[in-house]
């Protein structure tokens, strides 16, 4: 088990030396598909803790060892499958969509960041920054695959006499006379979302209103209490709504996890895109090719 | 020692009860006093550990208990005579500030914020809420206090078929006609202080530009190497000029160790007032009168 925990780790340092000058590369899918075997092959050793759902219609577990237990994992997304899983990656990477569905690939990618995620929850104390270095190289690795450009991670800001760096989320550059692309990604947002909205703000302020499409990954929102196993997500619609109306509007919303409140925010006002990430994979074509009305 | 901690701990309960339905209440200013001298008491029985300061024309030392450290504490401003500061809290509740001045409150206050925060640092392991929570009714008080206005902590959003409540940061409402005051409160901002802006921004957005004056209160920047024993101030500069420019505008940011970074922001573009948390004692006189030049 420490040889393996050792291994993953190493993995996982490789990805990030690889992710800063070439987020698109294939070797990085190859990577992320070994680092997934072996966080399969430690999880398939562990207990499984059934945790009891606040959250309607969707079950959860964790993994545990000892007295400690993982973070909630959904039941109906989580594949513990890694030749299904190996198979909708093949079919990403071959862009064979039509031998695919975004549930299919929304459950194959959930169920490989959440093993890695879950697996530095059992590891180490309290480290939320892992994950979430992780889950930042994960999502950003198939946008960057998927539109086939490396992302900035800072911006000029020209303003007269002015000239300054800003650090920004991964920026996608799509080229002359197309938007481009600003994209937060968290392993869960809470109340930290407003930096979101507001980053988008700072953009749209200092380039113009348009020129940055925000669009946002996230992996899910639920909150284990781990005396009770009780599972609740922690969803603030409401404010969602207030910063979408107030600060700037954001275009799209990815989750591998989807709260059903989120979700419901598409049919109201104002509206915000909350999808499965697998749905980015069939509409991403329309956003490459420059098509403002995405 | 165990039971002045405890006697710590009830003091430190009996002021967020007491703070909830009365912000500006004269038993705050005594329980305050009160957790300050057996704060002191504990102080004073500790060992102090020389740090080495990176921050230019700042000198630092941490009270330690064992191999654990507190915070830094500033030693130009750190008062541990307690008479002196209760002399200057003396001056302020009785409104004779000819008898002070903004660096003497500036330092009272200090001493009394920074004390309470090192002893939860020194008793508790990585306890960042119970600094922050009493370092929000400490300043939340002084404003209140010197406003003679019970803050609240959320507004109605009203937009057209949409109602919601908006969780804010502390508001003060001056009554009609005059500006109303949105103050965020943090012991320090870091990465985090874009939330300013962009609540700030909202209130602008469904109130109108001007109907709240953004004020916040800091405690300081410092950052502890614990292992080097070293002291660096963590200041973003830029991005507060990006924040001041395309987000909103804050009024005032009020410091009670002020970063030199951010002190010099007064006087380039585009301004951002940062002064002293003493300052505040001195200009709150017009603030009450509604000067809308403020």
């Amino acid at each position: 088990m420490k040889q393996l925990q050792q291994s993953i780790m190493a993995l996982y340092n490789d990805l990030k030396n690889i992710a800063k000058n070439n987020a698109a590369s294939e070797s990085i899918t190859l990577k992320l598909s070994e680092l997934h075997t072996l966080c399969s092959e430690v999880l398939n050793a562990l207990d499984i803790v059934e945790l009891k759902s606040q959250v309607e219609g969707k079950r959860y577990f964790a993994f545990s060892i000892g007295n400690k237990i993982s973070r909630a994992i959904n039941k109906d997304l989580y594949i513990s499958d890694i030749n299904q899983i190996q198979n909708t990656i093949y079919q990403i990477v071959s862009q064979q969509f039509s031998n695919t569905s975004p549930e299919q690939i929304t459950k194959a990618l959930y169920s490989m960041a959440i093993s890695f995620c879950g697996i530095i929850d059992l590891f180490k104390d309290r480290d939320q920054k892992t994950p979430g270095t992780y889950f930042e190289i994960f999502a950003c690795h198939w946008f960057a695959m998927m539109l086939e450009i490396q992302p900035k991670k800072e911006i000029d800001v020209l303003n007269l006499d002015k000239e300054t760096k800003l650090p920004t989320d991964y920026i996608f550059d799509l080229g002359k006379n197309r938007p481009k692309i600003h994209l937060p990604i968290k392993t869960s947002t809470r109340e930290r979302v407003i930096q979101v909205w507001a980053h988008q703000r700072v953009l749209d302020g200092v380039y113009g209103v348009g020129r940055f499409l925000g669009m946002s990954v996230c992996l899910s929102e639920t909150k284990v209490d781990k005396t009770k196993l009780e599972v609740v997500e922690i969803c603030l619609p409401d404010q969602w709504q207030v910063y979408q109306m107030f600060i700037a509007q954001m275009k799209r919303i990815y989750y591998l996890d989807v709260p059903y409140r989120y979700y419901l925010l598409n049919n109201v006002f104002p509206p915000i895109n909350v999808r499965t990430f697998g749905d980015f994979f069939y509409e991403v074509a329309n956003l490459k090719q420059g098509d403002m009305e995405f």
